[in-house]
């Protein structure tokens, strides 16, 4: 699973605050704190996905950016980062992209800060997992990834919790702690 | 030492990309990020050290349009969050107003995301820490805290690393991680 794992944020569809299915506006700052995590943690590839033309747009001009034009040569540790991002309309389109990289079933795998019924600990679910599939972590924008997208994946993560009863986290420092428990084995 | 943590978010001295000591602008986004987390694990408070007149006012700003305006309304988890933080000027006046809060002593445990000589990991640190003492957990912006502060601390914490050699994670993503790590005893 650590070598072969690729992560998504999810921009449609997501949740508002009332639990209704949204598409959401882009946050340029996770893109880069998700790829920074990601290339710490040895992730293959970190999907951006949103189905609007602007904000694919918006979300390529942030990549080309720090990959191709002046910020990379300011800051080659966030072009090396940021090159792990590829803008995505869906999330079959993510899917179809890494079956086609890797020629090996994508096992999927959701994120939520709710509790729900069938969800696993890290534990488990590597002990399910094969070195012969590939694996993506999905992680929701706005309050959290609708539930269709969570029913579509097949393992659903336990959230993170603390010792409190507050579980919300943003979404960068979600990504930055899974990462670090499913790669550093704890 | 779960039940007595504090989080500083240092602004001066920190370094620079070249290892110069400086003092680094408010990224006001590090605010919501790492009140989040320290709510979530239950820190008891949220240092934001920055010893500029317009930065601290700026902090203040923030701090009160979600605790007292129209942010905490429209978000009050969002509310609750931020009601962790605490403007402070100087790391001397942190540690001055933990020891007259909990009239305990406070042990200081520095970040960095170099290795250091004398760097402990997580384990360590616990069986090294009282329960009769608080702890202060520090962290720098911009390119890492400046030597003089990591050497006036009283441990200082190995760093994050994943399975890559990249060690460029925001502090967002290091201060939820380093948490998480604690609270949550791995």
């Amino acid at each position: 699973m650590n070598n072969n794992l690729y992560v998504a944020l999810i921009h449609f569809p997501v949740m508002n605050k009332n639990g209704e299915p949204i598409g959401s506006a882009l946050t340029t700052i996770d893109m880069h704190d998700i790829a920074r995590a990601s290339i710490t943690f040895g992730v293959r590839g970190f999907f951006v996905v949103t189905p609007y033309e602007d904000q694919a747009m918006l979300a390529t001009q942030v990549v080309e950016h720090w990959t191709k034009g002046v910020g990379g040569k300011l800051n080659p540790f966030r072009k090396k980062a940021l090159e792990l991002i590829r803008v995505t309309r869906t999330f079959e389109d993510v899917l179809k992209e890494i079956e086609q990289e890797r020629n090996e079933p994508v096992i999927t795998i959701a994120t939520s800060a709710k509790k729900i019924s069938d969800s696993i600990d890290i534990k488990k679910l590597r002990q399910k997992c094969d070195s012969k599939n590939s694996h993506l972590l999905v992680f929701g924008t706005a309050w959290g990834l609708a539930e269709e997208l969570i029913e579509a994946c097949d393992f659903i993560l336990n959230p993170i919790v603390g010792n409190a009863e507050y579980n919300h986290l943003s979404v960068r420092s979600a990504a930055s702690i899974y990462l670090d428990r499913i790669i550093n084995e704890r």
